[in-house]
């Protein structure tokens, strides 16, 4: 564990495609995420507003760890769109915070926005080197797994959690995209099984479901159930948001560009 | 994630019993085990056949990780069994595998058995500093979590998993000790939740769900059905396997004992 010896890492089989769940970024270098197309997902809330922005028009969104470096955005001089919170509310000098209602078309279209995210970021970080690197939320479900279909890659659903625990709503997720590739030639790993099985379990009122979690509990203090809910939304958009380099695009548009 | 920085630990709150669940030893770190008792799983086979070798007299069991280490304390002339397998086959010249079928009565009462497993070595070193660190099988699911109610202490199940990779089998476990726990005053964590979901959904034919996971093909291609099945057995041991120094011994003659 953390070091990137191949003998130790995971790599599917031949033959077949692996599609695995990654349930906390600590398990990261159990991978070899160079075998894989890897889904970020950390649905309260960062990548759920990361695709509403993208679907928005957002030119781009960078993802930042530190409030002090989205900071240093504005320094440079750059007309980027600075998104920051601690403890839920906007910091001060900041344009706006990471709840998706911030990422609407007006606000966002034609506009870079840099976003602090610290499991996001994290999960991010250490996944570089994946053959692609792909954003997932409930939002973009269908048309993420559609596309996914169609890779012919294997696939490795990166839960970005909550100060590298195991969370539920991350979890649920993966569960959710492993059931829409169900059928297909997929051989899935222990954690997509059970990511799967939770999702089935909790999948007609996900929103209840979620609300026995600690981070649920946790949110709601922040008092941003509206957020939790939008969160929560199946199919709203169909924009596939992919990073390029350090900064988060249209997958449509990358190609387009290339 | 990996250093002991206690603001980034998991501590359970105050006035409730934290029921935690570590999904992979590889998030041991995560939790300030210090606030726990711990319970080993390592269901396929290292904590079953613990369970059951100390359920039949065995004095003691000595977990290593190396099948060199198992080797030196019979060059340091103890009169103790000797345990180890390589793809399992014994080993030539050890006295028997980690098959729980070898740790009958008639092989075990009053000896000392140095047993060979990676992944319950490697979860037990890294609980090292709680405050008890006990062991779980299916074998004596009922008995342990009795005894776990009646403790007033937090409690963390970790799963032993396999080389760091989360598995269903030890997941499902841990869940069936939430069950038995439930309606105490206990506050599970996310992935407690998540143990305790997937135990319900497995637990009328635990052997036919486990079928579908990659371990347990594993297993049945070293040809040993005969101990899965044998290790998924509830409730045919009550004794508790306890961790004292590097030996695991019987909890009740170990409290008698002082």
């Amino acid at each position: 564990m953390g070091n990137k010896n191949s003998n130790t890492q995971k790599s599917p089989l031949q033959g077949v495609r692996g599609l695995d769940v990654c349930l906390s970024p600590a398990l990261i270098p159990l991978f070899n995420v160079e075998d894989y197309v890897v889904v970020i997902i950390d649905i309260f809330r960062a990548t759920s507003s990361i695709c509403y922005g993208i679907e928005n028009g957002a030119e781009a969104i960078i993802p930042v760890s530190q409030v002090e470096e989205c900071a240093a955005y504005a320094e440079k001089g750059f007309d980027y769109l600075l998104a920051a919170e601690r403890d839920g509310k906007v910091v001060d000098g900041f344009d706006f915070g990471n709840s998706p209602f911030s990422y609407t078309k007006e606000k966002v279209a034609g506009k870079t926005i840099v976003l602090t995210t610290t499991n996001g970021t994290h999960a991010l970080h250490l996944s570089r080197g994946a053959k692609k690197i792909v954003i997932g939320s409930f939002l973009n479900l269908t048309s993420l797994s559609n596309w996914l279909k169609v890779q012919n890659e294997n696939i490795l659903l990166v839960c970005a959690g909550w100060k590298n625990n195991f969370n539920l709503e991350d979890t649920l997720f993966a569960g959710a995209v492993v059931g829409q590739l169900q059928g297909l030639n997929f051989k899935p790993d222990d954690a997509a099984i059970a990511a799967y099985d939770l999702y089935h379990t909790g999948k007609h009122d996900i929103d209840a479901y979620l609300k026995k979690t600690s981070h649920s509990e946790r949110l709601i203090k922040l008092g941003i159930e509206k957020d939790i809910e939008f969160c929560l939304q199946v199919d709203l958009t169909t924009a596939i948001p992919v990073l390029d380099c350090d900064r988060m695009v249209n997958l449509s548009s990358s190609v387009k560009h290339r």
